[in-house]
């Protein structure tokens, strides 16, 4: 294993967005990262293609939290973090998409950063980007919506009501992670606050990626079809858009990864 | 110059996001792009470093709606790029960022599309992920904020009571892109609204480049300080983020880029 000591032999930890999925849409400084890595720490959604452009000498640890393999303790991976990086190693710290969005990057910021250990945060591409990408529209548009909400679904439980009232409103545009779960909930939130039935709901199930599935909704309609459509992957929701043109886009998107 | 005809002698059209500034914080995904273009029609604001690596034998033309170069209207881009690209040619239209944040993307697809070209969205970093990174903040924090709006202070004053009321709220986090020109207007609502004055407002410019600068105030002081600080690059100002550690971040961010 290389050891890429600084003067105090004292390690880094690089905290990095993996992107989406496509590792294409890896940036030339997420690789650099990679490069440098001793370890990777890597959530369990990050691809086995991403994963395979790691340095040859890094060591692979999953430390995802969820699935069917051992559950890390985040205070378990903290301590992993601190420990190979005093250690003297290159820590990357690999994220899916971007880190500052939903990744729960604050407490391992914390615990480096009590250690008196280096870090630097290398943003990704967010799954919102890619996931508005495959279905050819915008995060915003102007006549339509000026402002964009990115939202968690597990959290949308502590919603006050101007919360609701304002997502509500006829051409909001709201990018739901991790929403699949909380979706009959947040639809009758939003028609409670007085949400059109017919506003459009668009899923897109791994986003980038070349299993990449796109399903089309209403409001009124989304957690049935939810269930119909089985979606198993990581899945980002839309309220408040549609594909542009589901074929079109599908078809651009497979020509490019043929 | 090189061409690159289809087997209809008809061309493409990528949109491809440049990230905020730092080459390295190109995808691979856009490189691959930049190898194939025939033309790089791009944005004022793309820094000469991303520029660079275009192909060789790529034409790049300054699109840019804005400064003192004579001055393109929408129309004008949308006819460039079908022009190029019914000519058998790769377009790659460059934007800063990720293409669907304010990249006012829909007419040029409208454009594209309805001329029979076949288009794709390449995803970027968005200026508001390289800022937060910068600050060595994230977009959202588990007991903080559950969302992250993204805002342009262009259109803000379309907003309606209930998005300044949520807004107004404790625990609020808003990326504003393009908000210098607004900001007494947006300190005045927010006050209005109820937002406390002690509220943190963080303003990045040129955010991931060598020059970036960041300037950590409140709601209070936001219009005087901005005045003094006479920020003339692109800025990404933070509704209710602060620095987690000023002078961490920034000598992160200089080790890095040494």
């Amino acid at each position: 294993m290389r050891h890429s000591q600084t003067n105090d032999g004292i390690g880094h930890v690089d905290f990095v967005g993996a992107g989406p999925g496509d590792p294409e849409l890896l940036t030339l400084k997420a690789l650099k990262a990679f490069e440098r890595a001793d370890v990777v720490l890597h959530d369990r959604l990050i691809s086995t293609e991403v994963l395979a452009l790691a340095g040859r000498n890094a060591v692979l640890v999953d430390v995802g939290k969820a699935g069917f393999g051992p559950s890390w303790k985040q205070e378990d991976i903290d301590a992993l973090l601190v420990s190979h990086a005093a250690n003297g190693q290159h820590v990357v710290r690999l994220k899916s998409g971007d880190p500052t969005v939903f990744g729960r990057l604050d407490e391992e910021i914390q615990a480096v950063q009590a250690a008196g250990i280096s870090w630097t945060i290398v943003p990704g591409v967010t799954a919102a980007s890619a996931a508005v990408a495959g279905i050819g529209q915008s995060l915003t548009q102007r006549g339509r919506n000026s402002s964009v909400r990115f939202l968690t679904g597990h959290d949308m439980k502590g919603f006050a009501d101007h919360d609701w009232t304002a997502l509500a409103q006829s051409g909001s545009v709201a990018a739901i992670y991790m929403g699949k779960k909380s979706a009959r909930f947040i639809q009758g939130r939003l028609i409670m606050h007085g949400a059109d039935r017919a506003t459009p709901v668009t899923l897109i199930e791994n986003a980038s990626r070349p299993d990449q599935h796109v399903m089309a909704t209403t409001l009124d309609q989304l957690p049935d079809d939810l269930i119909a459509a089985e979606m198993d992957g990581p899945t980002l929701m839309f309220y408040g858009l549609e594909p542009r043109n589901a074929v079109t886009a599908l078809t651009q998107y497979k020509k490019e990864h043929a």
